[in-house]
Parts: C-alpha cells; sequence; structure tokens
C-alpha cells in the first residue's frame, strides 16, 4: 500500500494534497479507461456552457472563439485515435480540461469551467450519450417489429399448435404466434419512447450542488445540447442517476421478453418439435458430435437477459440508501450503463438476424396439431344448441376419455360413438374437428382468425408509422 | 405424500381426473387464500362479459338478469365476510362461479364461462385491482409531494449545508434540499401516470390463447370496465405480466427515492446533526436505554426499500425464460404485488406523517455552516475581476490552507493575510463570507436563490395541478 | 396522521414519551403479526436467560422459579391458541414479557430483562427457530435424494436421449440423468449442514450492542439452548444478519436447481417428448380445455425459484450500506425470512411427492434416440484404429451429412456407402449404432454405463449415512 | 444482417456447415477476449488430459511429448504476448488447440481432443482458474484482518460512543468497533475455505454430457491438476455453474460487510463527528470547492457492493429454468466472475489501505460521548441494589426527563435532584458517570471491556493461524 507517487500538478483538486495515490487506488478510483466514451459529449456540452459563459460575459469573443479551436483540435485527436493521455487525467472531463489548457493556454482554458462542477458535468454527457443510443435501440428495435411483421403477413397460412403450460392447447396461426410476441415488443417500444424523453433533460447549469451563480442560460444550454427540457433542482439534478436506473429498467424488461420469444424458438427448433431451423449462420456444431446444431444465438439471447437484469439490480442496490446528491457510489453507473447498452443493441440486432433467416417447417407444424385441441370445439358446438358451456366442456371431456380408452385419436371416433356419449351431437359435428374452421372461428379483435390477425399488423403497423 | 382424497364435483376440471390431490399440493397450488381480494373485480368482469354475451345472443336477458341477481348476493356475502369458501374453491374465479350455481341453479350458472378462460379472468381481475391500487398511491404520492411544499414554502429562510460526499460543501437553502426530493418523487409521479396506462387495457375476451369463438364484443366491454384500451394478440394478453413488472419497477424506483430522502433525515437527526427532531408519533425508544430516541419509521422506510426491490427482482426471474402464454408460474406474480402495493402505499402515508409532524431546527442548521464551504465564493469573486476559474481555485484553496495552518477558522482571517495570498483581493472580498450571499447568488434557473426555490415550487404545483 | 392515541403503560419504552402513536405507523412498525411465530424460542431464550441471571446472583431461587412458572403458563396460552395479545405487544418479546408481569407481578416479571436488550433477543430467537426448521429441510433433502436413488436403481436399464442446447446429443442411462439432479441436489445438501453450524452460534448476553454487564455466563446459556458456539463480538452480534442472508443464498441456488429440474420433466411431459407422465395428484386441467394436463406443480416450482431469490436479493439490499450495529431496517429480515423458508420447505417436498408418483414412459425415450447421436462413436471408432480424433470427428460429420443427402436415418446407410466415405471402416462399424454399447463404453467414473451409474449411487448413500 | 463470409478450415466444428457467420454473431458468441485469461490453465488442463491419454493407450510416449513441447511453445507465445489470433479462434480452448497443430501438426494435434468436449474444458479451466483467484482473496481478507487487530490492540484506550440507530447509545471501545467489523470479515474468511473446497472438484473425462469412452483416469488427472475430488456425474459435471454462483453469493456478501464498514467510517469521516481522516491517497478533493476532502475510496467500497450483487443475482437470473447439461446461456457465467473477482479482490486490498493509513482522532471520539449514554447505568446501579430492571429503567428514563427539562447535562444533576427521583441512589451514585467504568462493566465474553475485547483478538489470530 506504500508505492504512492508525488501529485502532479495537472491534478485539478490537487492544490492541498501533500502526498499521492496508492497505484491501486488510482486504478480503482479513475474513470478514463471506460468514460473516454463520451469525449464528444463532453466537448459539445463544453463548447455549450463556454458559450453561455460567453452572452453571460464571463468569456469574451476571443476567449470563446480560442475554447472553441482548441475543442476542435481535441475532437480531431480523439477521432483520429491520437489523443495522449497522460498520467492523472482520471476522468474525462479532466482530460479534455487539461489538453485544453495546453492548446490554448492556461489562462483561457482556466476559465472554461467558471462555475461548473464536474458534478454537473457527467451527468450531462451520460444523458447525451444515452439519449442517442437509445434513439438507435428505437430504431432496432423498429427492425425486429418489421421482420416480425414481414413473415406473419408471409406465413399467414400457416397453422400451428397453440400451447399452454407447454402443452397443445387449441390451433393458432403461425402468424399469431409471432405478433404475440410483436406485440410484447411494441409495448417495450412505447415504453423507450417514454424513456428518452425523460434522459432526454438538461442537468447543464447546477453546479456542484447549489446551482449556478453566473446567471447562467440554462435554457439556451438545454436548447443547444438537443434537450427537451431542464432539471429543475440542481441537488437533484447532480444526485440523481435514476435516468440510467429507469433504462435498464426497460432494457431488462424487454430483454426478459426476448427471452421468451428464444424460448420459445429453441423449443421449437428441438428435434421433437422441428418447427423451425436456424441459418447456419446463428447456430454453431459441436467439438465433439459432428451432427448437432445448437441454436447458440437463442441462448445467447436467453442468458443475456440475466446480464441485463444484473447491471439494473446492481446499480439499483448501489443508488439504495445513498445519502444527498453527488456521491462517489454513482461513479459506479457508468460501466455497467455502457455494457447495458451494448448488451441490449446487440441482441435487438441478433434477434432480428435470427428471425429474418430462420426457415419454418408449416408440415410439421401441421402434422403436430391433434384432435383432443379440438375438444373445445365440441363444447362450443354444443353451446351453439343452447348448452350450458359447462355442460358441454364435460361432455367434451366424455369424448377425450373416451378415445383414450378406445386408444384412437378423438377424430377416429364414430358418429355413433360420439352420438352415445350425447345424443345432442348432429351429423355436423364432424365439423368440429377442422382445425382452419377452428382458427377462424376465434375472430373477436386479438382472436386468431386472418382477419384478427391482419388487425393487429395493423395496429403495429400505424406504432411504427407506417400506417 | 398418500393423503389423496375424493374428487369433489365442483372442482371445474375434475371430469376426467380419478385421483385426488396430495394436500400440500393443494395448498401449493391453491390462490383463493390470497386472490380473494379480487373479489369485486371478478364480479365485475363476469357481468361485463356476461352483459357482452348477452348482446351476442349466448345469454338470454332473463339468463343475464339472473347472473346478475347471483353476482349481487354473492357481493353481499364477501362484502359481509359471509361468503364460505368450499373445499375446492383454488381461486377466486373458481370459488364465485361455483356459488353462482348453487344460487342461480347450474344450467343457467354454466353459461357464464362461455367461451371465456381462467386465463384472461386472472390477467382482467389484476389489472382492474391494481389501477385502482395505482391511483390511490398517487393521491397518497402527491400528498407527500404537497407536505413537501407547504415546508419548503414556510421554512424557505432556514439556510443548512449542503453536502457533497457527506462533506459540508456549500451553503443552501432548507427548502432546496425539500425541493430536491420531491422533484426525484415528482418524477416517479409522472412515471406512475405513465404505468397507469399501460396497466389499464384489458385482456378480457381473450380466451385461454387464442381469442373468443363468440364475436364478443371486446371494445364494449372495455368501456364497462373503464379499460383504457384492448390488449391486441391473445396470446400476448394472457401470457404478459408485464404489467406487474413494470409497477414493481416503478415502486421499487420510488423506494429507492424514499431510502435516500430517509438516510438523509437519519443522519441530520442523529445527535451529531440534530438539524431535525421527529415526532414521538415516528420514533421509538430502547427498551434497555432510556435516553434513546430511534427514527424506527425512517429507517423501516429505509429497509423497505429491499423488500420492495426484492418483490420486482423474483417476478423479472420467475418470468426470465418462460415459454409462451399462460404458464403457472405467473400465479408467482400475485403475492408479491399485492404485497408491493402495500409496501409502496403505506410507505408514502408514513413518509408523509413523519414529513408533517418533524420538527426543524433552523439555528443547529445555521450553526453547522462552516466558512470552508464558502472557498468557492473567493474563486468566484476573483472571477468576477476576471481571473480564471481555475486560478480563482487555486488561491481559494490557498486561502482554506492558510485557514488550516493557522488553526483559525476562514472567516478569521485579516484582511492582511488574504490580500498576502492573492493581491487581487479587495476589502468587499469579505463579503464572500456572507452566507446568505452565498445562497442567493445561486440564481440560475435550479438553484438555491429564494427567487429559484420559488420556481421550482411553481413547476411543482402545476404537476399537481394546483398551478 | 392525526388520529394518536393514549400511550399505554405497558408500551416498553414509553417513559418519556408524552405523545402516541400514527395508527398506521403502529402498523408498520409492529412485528408480532409474524414474530409470534417465535414464541417458543422466545421463552427458551428467556429462561435459560434468567437461569443465567439466577447463577450470577441477580435472580434469586425463588424468582426464576416463578419467572419458568410464569412462562410454563404462557406458552400453554400459546399452544392453545388463547394468548390474548394486547394494544402495545409491538413485538413477541414485549407480549411475553408483559404477560409474565401480569402471571407473576411486576416485581419479579421486572428482572427477567436486567442487561438484557431486544437486540440480541431477537437475533437469539431467529437463529433458534432457523437453525430447527434448516434440520427439518435437510430432511426433506435427505428424501428427495433417496427417491432419486431409488427410481435410478429401479430405473437403470432405460436408456434416453441426452440433450447438449436442448438438442439429441448422447444416448444416457435414464438413471445418468436422475443423477446428474441428484449430485446438484447432494451439493447443496453439504451447504445446507454448513449453514446449519453457521446460524447456530449464540448472540445471547449481548446487550444491546456494548456486552453484559452482569458477568453473565454465555457460554452456559448457549449449551442450554443448544447452541454449537458464541458469537464473539457483541457490536457484530447484534448487527449481524448475514445467517439470514446466507441461509437464503442457499435457498435461492437450491431453488434455481430444482427449477432446472422442473424444467426438464416439463419438456419430458410435453406430448412432443412424452417421457415422462405426472401423477393427477401433481397437474390439473384447463377450465376452457378438457383435454388439456398440465404439470402445474413443476411450473410452480420453477416459478418459486425466481421468489425465493427476490427475498435474498431484497435482503441484501436492505442491510447494504447500513450503519454499524441495530437499525430497524434489520426488522425487514423476519418476514421474508419466514416466508423463504416456507417455501423452500414446501417445494422440496412437492418435489419429492412428484418424483415418487411419475410414470416413466421407457419406450417414448428408447424410441426418440436417433442414430444421428452415434456419430461420435464413429469418430471414435477411428480413434481405437489409430485416427486421430479431428479427422475421425470430420469422417463421421461426412456420414452424418450424406445420410442427410440421401434421405434416409444414418443407420440406413449401407456398409458400402460407410466403406465409400472411408476405407478405414471395416464391418464390425456396425456396432457403432448400438445404442446400449454407446452408452457402456462410457465407463469412466462419472460416466453413463451401469458400473459407473452405481458407483454415484454409492457416493450418495454414503452422504446420506447409507453407505 | 448479410455480411456472412467463407469458413475457414480450421473451424473445429465447421464439417458440415456450407454459410458463414453474421459478423456481429461472430462478436456476440465468441469468447476469446475474455476467456484467453484462462491459458495458462487450459494448457495444464490439455497436458493433463493428454497424459491420461497416454497411460490409457490413446497416445503413443512420442506423441504425448510433442503435445507437450507445443504447449510449451504456446505457453511461451501467450507469456511474451506473441501469441496471434486467428479469426476463427471463438474461445480459448479453440486458440489453444489450432496452434497446437500449427506447431506439431494435426497428426498428432488431432489426437489431443480424443474424447473430450469443450463442455468439460472450460469448466475444468474456470475451475483452476477460480481457485487460483480465490487463494490470493483468501490472503488478502487476512491482510485486512491482521490490520484491523493491529489497531484493535494498539488503539485500545479510546472509548467512541457505540451507536444504534446512529443514535448514541453506550460507549464502547473503538477497537470493539473495529472488531465488530473484523468478526463480520472472519466470519465470511471461514465461508471462502469452504467455497474453495467446492470449487476445486474436477470435471476433467466427463466428456460433452455422457462421460469417457476411453477408460480415462480421472483420479489421476484430478491429482496432477491439484483438485481435491471428482465431480461424480458428467451431466451434473458440464451443466453445473453453482461453484461460480456460490463464488459470487460469498463475494457480495463479503462487500456487503465491507459496504457497512465504509457506512460507518464515511459517516466518521464527516467533519460533524470527525473521528476519523482518511490519508489523502484515498480522499479526493473537489474540482469547484476547494476545502472539500471527499473519502472516495470508502464510497466506492460502498458503491461497488451493488455491483457485486448485481453479478451474482444476474447470473442467477441466467441459470434459472435452464433445461440440463450444457446450454450457450452458461457462457454468461464468465464475464461476470472475471469482473466480479476482480471487484472483490481490489476492494479488500483498498479496505486494508484506508485502514492502514488512516488517522484516529480519540479526543473527537471521547468529546462525542455524551452522559446520557450512560443512562442505562443508573438501571443497572438500581439492580444491583435489587430493584427490578424494569422499575430501573423507568427510573433512568426520568433522570434523562428531569435533565431535559433543567436544560442540563444529566452529569449535571445535583446528587440532590437525584436523590429526589429516587431515594434509593447513594452517594456513590456519581459513579455511574464514568465512561471506563461502564466500558468496563462490559466483560462478560464479547463485550467492551479490555479483557473481552483482548480475548475476540486471540479468537481472531487463532483463525488466522496466528494463535
Amino acid at each position: 500500500m506504500s508505492g504512492t507517487k508525488a501529485v502532479a500538478e495537472n491534478m485539478l483538486w490537487g492544490g492541498r494534497f501533500t502526498q499521492g495515490l496508492d497505484p491501486l487506488m488510482v486504478k480503482y478510483n479513475e474513470s478514463l479507461p471506460y468514460d473516454r466514451i463520451f469525449w464528444k459529449q463532453d466537448i459539445s456540452g463544453s463548447i455549450a456552457f463556454a458559450r453561455a459563459n460567453l452572452k453571460g460575459g464571463i468569456l469574451s469573443e476571443h476567449e470563446f472563439a480560442e475554447i472553441q479551436r482548441g475543442f476542435k483540435e481535441i475532437a480531431e485527436e480523439w477521432e483520429s485515435n491520437s489523443f495522449v493521455v497522460k498520467a492523472n487525467d482520471e476522468d474525462i472531463h479532466t482530460a479534455n480540461e487539461r489538453r485544453l489548457g495546453e492548446i490554448i493556454g492556461k489562462d483561457i482554458g482556466g476559465k472554461l469551467h467558471t462555475g461548473r462542477s464536474r458534478n454537473e458535468q457527467v451527468s450531462t454527457d451520460m444523458r447525451l450519450w444515452l439519449r442517442e443510443e437509445l434513439r438507435k435501440l428505437e430504431s432496432y428495435l423498429c427492425d425486429l417489429i418489421k421482420v416480425t411483421i414481414a413473415r406473419a403477413e408471409n406465413e399467414i397460412d400457416y397453422i400451428m399448435p397453440g400451447y399452454t403450460h407447454l402443452q397443445k392447447a387449441q390451433p393458432v396461426r403461425w402468424s399469431h404466434w409471432l405478433l404475440s410476441h410483436a406485440a410484447s415488443f411494441a409495448s417495450e417500444l412505447e415504453r423507450l419512447r417514454f424513456v428518452i424523453k425523460r434522459v432526454n433533460r438538461s442537468p447543464l447549469g447546477c453546479g456542484a450542488l447549489a446551482g449556478n451563480p453566473f446567471k447562467i442560460d440554462r435554457v439556451g444550454m438545454a436548447k443547444e445540447l438537443g434537450f427537451e427540457g431542464l432539471l429543475y433542482n440542481s441537488m437533484n439534478a447532480v444526485a440523481d442517476r435514476d435516468f440510467v436506473l429507469e433504462t435498464m429498467q426497460w432494457g431488462s424488461s424487454l430483454m426478459v421478453k426476448i427471452s421468451r420469444w428464444a424460448e420459445d424458438l429453441i423449443i421449437y427448433s428441438s428435434l421433437e418439435f422441428s418447427f423451425v431451423r436456424l441459418a447456419d449462420a446463428y447456430s454453431t456444431g459441436s467439438s465433439l458430435m459432428p451432427q448437432k446444431k445448437n441454436a447458440d444465438s437463442l441462448e445467447l439471447l436467453r442468458g443475456k437477459s440475466g446480464r441485463a437484469f444484473g447491471q439494473m439490480a446492481g446499480l439499483l442496490c448501489t443508488i439504495k440508501g445513498l445519502p444527498t446528491t453527488y456521491n462517489k457510489d454513482l461513479q459506479e453507473s457508468v460501466e455497467p450503463m455502457l455494457d447495458h447498452i451494448k448488451t441490449v443493441g446487440d441482441s435487438i440486432q441478433i434477434a432480428t438476424g435470427v428471425l429474418s433467416t430462420m426457415t419454418v417447417n408449416a408440415d410439421k407444424m401441421y402434422a403436430a396439431l391433434a384432435p383432443e385441441m379440438l375438444a373445445t370445439e365440441f363444447a362450443d358446438y354444443l353451446v351453439r344448441k343452447g348448452v350450458p358451456f359447462r355442460e358441454g366442456h364435460h361432455v367434451s371431456g366424455r369424448v377425450v376419455a373416451l378415445a383414450e380408452e378406445k386408444g384412437v385419436p378423438m377424430d377416429k371416433l364414430t358418429f355413433e360413438q360420439l352420438k352415445g356419449i350425447d345424443a345432442r351431437f348432429d351429423e355436423d359435428v364432424q365439423s368440429c374437428l377442422d382445425y382452419h374452421r377452428a382458427v377462424e372461428l376465434k375472430d373477436a379483435t386479438g382472436g386468431t382468425s386472418k382477419a384478427a390477425v391482419l388487425e393487429q399488423v395493423g395496429v403495429l403497423k400505424e406504432l411504427l408509422g407506417q400506417a
């Protein structure tokens, strides 16, 4: 724990410290290895801040021009990957400001931070960056829904077993299954749009905690930076990381939904089901068993839902019970946020890739339908003849039982056998055994008839702005 | 594991089972002990469903009237706590329908469930119940914000140390601290309103998974029940519990914010700080130490944030990786939801009670201000004379260091000593040591000057509809 | 927030309070509704404490006898459910001591708490209760493993597809699958035994935080109460809830393992697999679809793993960042602990019931074997002839590909076709297509040959003390 | 999603694939960027495996020697950072084996993987790596406890206020506070030693899932690799990641304990308390406020407890509900494990650094003692005179109340005033106001008297092997 070192002069807060830092502590503390990703936002925020101080009389036109020039050069260094990190550049704010001083001189460079704190700066950078990333995620999510709609329209005639409890329940359109997940993704798309608005509020001009003493024009800065509003209390503005937590709550919800979609497809791509077959691009083989074709992409999607959740859970635990305003604990929001956004963004794109290239085997789906799935049709048949549903339900239960007893599929029972169960069965009872009829009868809104499915497509297209 | 028992005839799905259930399994499976809380929603939903089937020709006027009559009687039984639960009433849906059959006879009672599934019923009941509860929580939350505003207006002249890292940083108004938490609660109020809209969508008419085969009027039912829209895919409608998860994400975010507020107040009510003193109603004593006055209310608020989070984390883990549509795992959403709503609702009210009755010691707050908190004022002073902020910052650092070296408070340094540090200090430098001036200088939007604080009050009142 | 009420005289800490409590706060604060479950432990602990104070000279023989007599009566009241709770009985400790005073008089009753604090008392009660419950769970877990072993021995000749990635991989014994889960449960059994030891340490005699001032014999008390050791620092002893957290970490790990076992069985009981069929006692039917038989028991097991995890996650979040020793937040450890133990205990028993009564369809398992699962056997065959495995692996890949190309199962390829792929195939290559041979070849420790499976049975029996 | 590319010939499982991979999918799937950290373990495991196959007759002496030679070269490449990764090196196993083939030729290199699967390999590598890292963590943790003991011994005469509910409760030794945390860390040290044993079991020789068909000597391999036992079921061995989960449960428990220790010190280092002062090496200043000295190190420690927890929570969620044996989801255990170990290891060392270099202000501690903290001494005084504790407790409550009423500290009450409250007070009652006496009276095991504190030191030294 000894190896300290001399305090370098460009350590911003070093004025009154006479000792150095434990080298492990330096690493434990520094954020530049990951917050450098915000270099562009940090520069934009600094320029907006400087422009506001220009208007406020803190900076002269010349000083502002110099600051702009300096940052232009710094931006080019970052872009060309030639920015040289120095020993005490603990974070992106320090690094950029240190470099600015080198380029334009400390006299002017030293004016940049007037009335500003890193507390407001880090929040500004994070919000700007996150806003842009979430907009990308929004477009990825739209793509996923679009591909789902496209398949739903193309493959609307495929009929498959609908499952509850992983047991065959009632026949549904494959498109209905597709849209059940699209509906779930669409719900998260709406929520994402809400989250973006909330992320996109400006903390700039709030100082360390108490506010800005130089009458800075917060509205003007927010406008320049594309924010949709201000955070209205300076202590809250620097303390708050709920925009990250809320993003991760959204992300983990979406990932859980993707995990359910993936689970379905993993099961459907098992040999026992064989409803779908993944493109080679999204499967892998086995190092030991040459016949295997594993749905690795789907398994990773399912597995990464845990990762995304863990990041959210961890951040919530980090924030819980913190005292007021900024505490260094909040630095622990940054890395998880970066990985969260990458994980979710990649996952949506992978899901889209899987779905775009997957082969569907309509014959296997149809072959998997079982007459027992039509048992309810017998009950409904009797309902249409005025029989109470509960009675019809018991009658159809006896139909299922008789088939089991005779050891034949339900559709091989003779009309006489059916009649023997309930005298109210007429010859047209055989129509109950028609899967297509069963599917088309579910034609109330939200059902699996062709019209009801296409109605859903319309709703989704509207959401995507394609109506 | 042996003790099975005969299958009672009112076990709805018992038609083909010939064995009974393990008694422990009965308990493990049944939900009536907790979902009975939905009795009113279950009845409303059933009446709306029956009315729609009346319009659709499934029920006659007489049958519908009988169903209404039966449910009126059942409702009275629940209200008077005289509803008798029978052995196979595993859930509220089964219990209500069983009782209906007893009252109006099975011939008509057996028609109620026509085309309906418990899958849609449970989701309908939960959404109706949750919508009402969330509206209550909304009003509790408004109360908490109102009380905060009232104190902020009354106590606007109190000045306290503002903290970052639990270190004295800059003086702020006590009201500014109050509003920093109000801002954080207000953000969750906005989000709650969004969540309520999303909860308040109707799954009714979706059947077990495939939709309704009797052309039921879903829009009409939704209108009768006060829903603001439909869920558009029947498979998604029965599978989805994201409305519970989203509610809990909101609830755990709010509780984390309350935990931070509570943490501040716990610290402020320690003898070392003594800024506030809780009313006896919200404190307790010690069984061993008579002098103690513990902030139990605040500690419970802080502690219960963990509980609320755990419910959300648990539900997310339960849902993760589930295959499509309804699986019994989803039953595990109900109990956590009930406790979550109670926990959050009680907590908001307790917080309001604590805040309403708490005594604030303005003198202690003022006495806790330390001249060092004005160090930045020296830097700002120099900035106003054209000195670059960074340079000013170093100068003010030397002021702090000199005071430490001399072993005197910073405000006891003589003008000569100050001048010795930097010749640009003029006699008016003493004004830097005025806490009120320091507070009033932070007058940009969001700052701690009186005008800026009152502006925040206005923003909050607008949100509460009081503007 | 007004409705306060007079402070009753039996409110232990009420001496200096002049106001009452908000009724909601009373409920929010009180723990008796759930900590009454500790009545027996609370009494045992009090008697042990009194006996130690007898030895230490604080109590006379008569006083101790009276205390014993009083608690005997209280215990009978709890047992016969006739204990009358009074208004200010906020927790079990207060209730028991209040009642003791009523029975034996306050002069003696008031001596019980000498040198004691509720802080040590609640921890003692929780540890005593938890120790007993965990021992029950240990026996349930042994039962589950025993049933697994019994099936593994009985059904050792069944061969099934072994899966990786839910894709058919290699044939394994059904018993090998059974034991794979038994091994996982056995690992948690070992861990449980470790946890019990750690729970079973005594905090009694630690006071509120600083220790006991009356030279109490902590070792003697611990011995009387069956503790296996002491907690060695009084501040830690009252602050610590890691015994609850560690229990829940164990419980949530076990439940996750049960969730994987349940997932397998849910898939295996789908119609597509049909390897197993649950007893009616552990399945339920559908209110709409009479043909359904749903594995509700398994789905609840899987779902409740989320609940168990959520309790652990919540408690950890509650504890995180708490300052030293007792804070009221810790009360939030009790209810989750109670529900956790119930959830885990019930779940193990349900799992045992499911496994005991489940029907296994060996024919379906065998029929699900596919020749492609033997592809690796061809590679191993060539290895035995000195061919590098990687080369053999590619050859067997070509065998699989040829079968796909010809559209025949791999075992219908002629010897000539095989020979055409690789000249090193001799006539005995057909033996590669024997599932039993493939299974028996895996006879290294831990493999799926009969001997290797029986070796595992032996290991497990040893752990259960049956060796 | 189009950009596929030709399948390279060194793609191990590529034999039957005719398409390439989506470039994003390649990245999403590959683990080499992080599992390269296992290069050494992967090589050791491979050599042990090859040696076992040598004994089993699969490899000749020459072949084994060649494999050893190849790996020696590969190890040198990794060590000198000159290993060249190729396009299809998706994981460390593939990379090492690909390179082996290049160095020693495919004829021999291709024999390495005989009877082996990456499923067992990844688990072997992870366990070997984790075992070593956990041993390092064990030594870090011992260091932290040693430093605590050293301070406790040196500073045993400092007396401070002991807190419950962050309220001054009773005086305790500073060393007692130190050891309360040491006790909590020591409990995790014991648990860590248990975890290491469980991590250190060998999956090697289990194949893909079914076992090894070449009679490999698993015991011999385990011995060579330093494992303490075998995993006894091959399906379990490849499926199981509970060793990672258990490690993270341990790690998150430890971090929560560190978070409480950090919380105490953050509060104690506030200006209001001023009990301790961090070395500059572990504090940082403010970019805006030159007077600030923030306990960043402690705040990061507290904050990172959330991160460590989130990794555990995420992994548990990832594993939950997975079907049997290996699924690609399990890859999501690796990165969180790596970061978890780093986070926990760094944190323990930082905590040790903070504690080693921190300045303690015994005067401030003593000055913070308040006479009210001795209220219980009055009750105990009366107990020693035969007064029931409850009565004594009320009397001492009246003492506190009188002092409040008179507006004087409790120790300024006159003997007459005390006598007026209770006639049983004799002149020696003033001894109750002696803090040292109060501390020394708590001399039962675990208490805060000097002897009791030194007894605790002894217990800890024994655990560290220093007794």
